[in-house]
């Protein structure tokens, strides 16, 4: 036991330092977590505005945690590791400089836009400044490690660690390489994962959309369709899984906290690619019906909390049916 | 208002006596829930064996009624309407004998098995033995009302009434008609499913699987085949359900609760109409795993309780790993 610690440590550092490359949404998430857990992270962006409204982001995670940190799966962890959102605030450094950001880093999540030439680029800027012993990891959801995997100059020490939005309910980390991803390197992030408090999902093998979309986009796609298809009301469609399931939501409301818009490109991505199959053809069906929605102002609530907002999706907010005492019967 | 309400008593006498048509497990739980409502109930069966049993699972619905009826969605009901397991059990009469069991019958249900051929057959004898107001309705999963709209002899007065096994937990009553089928009778369904402490579904038109098995076999076919094509662990990918929906149970526990044999015949049947598609195909490489499941006596847990009965399917029993403290991370 003793020699496979010491082999390891000698091959692959442990992880100290981490660099956050992109400070939309969830790079923003992926950095406070970092942090919370006691690394020391780094949080590059291309703009000074984009690092202002990242921390102003950290700063309001930072209090969510002390008002209701006990709910939040990924922070209720138990007592000895005593997280502190103040001390997380001080571990992350905000910057412009790709230097800067990777020259120490151990190990780096890429969440850049899904821009194949935008990521190419980025990727060859990463490995001339990280270190060659440096893990790098994309939380692409649409694309595949093997599509980038020469692009990032260490191809065996590259793969996907990918977050469900919002990271702290959600804590799940999918773990997936490319056919060339060293084991061990494997085995250290799905390690990293479980350090920063996500429960790790091994992908044993490439899939487009991990497990979380794989299991989505099917199941959405057959609940808008019988919507679109005029079988069923959005609300009975919803009604049926949350009773028979005993689910907290239905089709319609996940629908509404994606958003329409996403919901609506994968439709139209995925059911030009699948054309052929009755399921390429419900997919376009459901994408049209999610345009004639956007159209008329139906976005969904993403961020947004129900009983306050006034978004409307596949429900009417503030109010929305599902929260009245009478949606169940 | 008087007026409608008048003119419906005068064509659709209100419910008062329901036949129940066959006493398998559903035709079992139906009997209770319309004798628990309150409605007068006749179970036919062709055994007096069979008759037996239902009566016997009928005495256990009583004590399960008593024991933890607060937990029970079907049971959980104003407390005005004073449900008594006990003057249900008096309601109910059980018969081998048509004509006793639907002669003054306004509505049945019609819980036969899935052989074309044999609700052919009993549906003449049911139009022989019903008065010409009966409403009959079919539970068939599987078949379409159409199929058996002209057997009946009152197309206009035949609808499906389709159930949830078990109905007292996942009490939905999926509505649904063929094309010919009366609106206000349609109606008087719907109304007849709320009596009965089922939340009424509308299906609006005829949809093979209703909206329950329509959302429920895409999900579960790329479930499956994320563990079948050795993308993830059956065990992972209900951790991803799990903690992304908040769900208190993932894709491969549910097919535990149907049992492999029942989606086994699920996938090979539609597997075969859908083989040119990619689900198609899917679904036959699944169809091929549970038989290799079933061959190694994995067939699931069924009605069992998970933490006492020995049954092997997706996961071992007793004591599954969702059941671990640890499962979640």
């Amino acid at each position: 036991m003793r020699r496979t610690a010491l082999r390891r440590l000698t091959t692959t550092p442990r992880v100290r330092k981490v660099a956050v490359i992109g400070a939309g949404t969830l790079g923003q998430q992926v950095s406070f977590q970092a942090a919370l857990s006691g690394f020391d992270v780094a949080l590059l962006d291309t703009t000074e505005k984009r690092l202002t409204t990242a921390k102003q982001a950290h700063e309001r995670f930072a209090r969510l945690f002390v008002e209701r940190g006990e709910k939040v799966r990924a922070w209720r962890v138990p007592a000895e590791s005593s997280l502190s959102p103040q001390a997380a605030l001080q571990r992350i450094s905000y910057t412009t400089d790709v230097d800067e950001a990777c020259g120490d880093s151990d190990l780096l999540s890429e969440n850049v836009p899904e821009v194949p030439a935008v990521k190419t680029t980025v990727y060859a800027e990463l490995h001339a400044a990280a270190p060659s012993h440096c893990i790098f990891t994309t939380n692409s959801s649409t694309l595949l490690p093997s599509d980038f995997a020469a692009a990032t100059g260490r191809p065996e020490r590259f793969l996907a660690l990918h977050f469900a939005n919002p990271i702290f309910d959600g804590n799940i980390g999918e773990v997936m390489g490319h056919a060339s991803t060293d084991e061990a390197v494997f085995e250290q992030v799905v390690q990293f994962a479980r350090d920063i408090h996500m429960v790790p999902i091994r992908i044993e093998k490439e899939q487009n959309g991990y497990i979380c979309n794989s299991l989505l986009v099917p199941w959405l796609n057959s609940a808008l369709w019988l919507v679109t298809s005029g079988v069923a009301s959005p609300h009975d469609v919803d009604r049926t899984w949350m009773i028979t399931m005993g689910a907290p939501k239905g089709p319609m409301q996940v629908i509404d906290v994606i958003g329409l818009e996403t919901v609506r490109n994968v439709f139209a991505h995925w059911g030009e690619v699948m054309r052929d199959d009755a399921a390429g053809k419900q997919m376009l069906a459901n994408a049209a019906f999610l345009d004639a929605k956007l159209e008329a102002g139906c976005a969904g609530i993403k961020t947004g909390d129900p009983s306050s907002d006034t978004a409307k999706g596949m429900y009417d907010y503030p109010g929305p049916a599902f929260m009245k005492d009478d949606f169940l019967g």
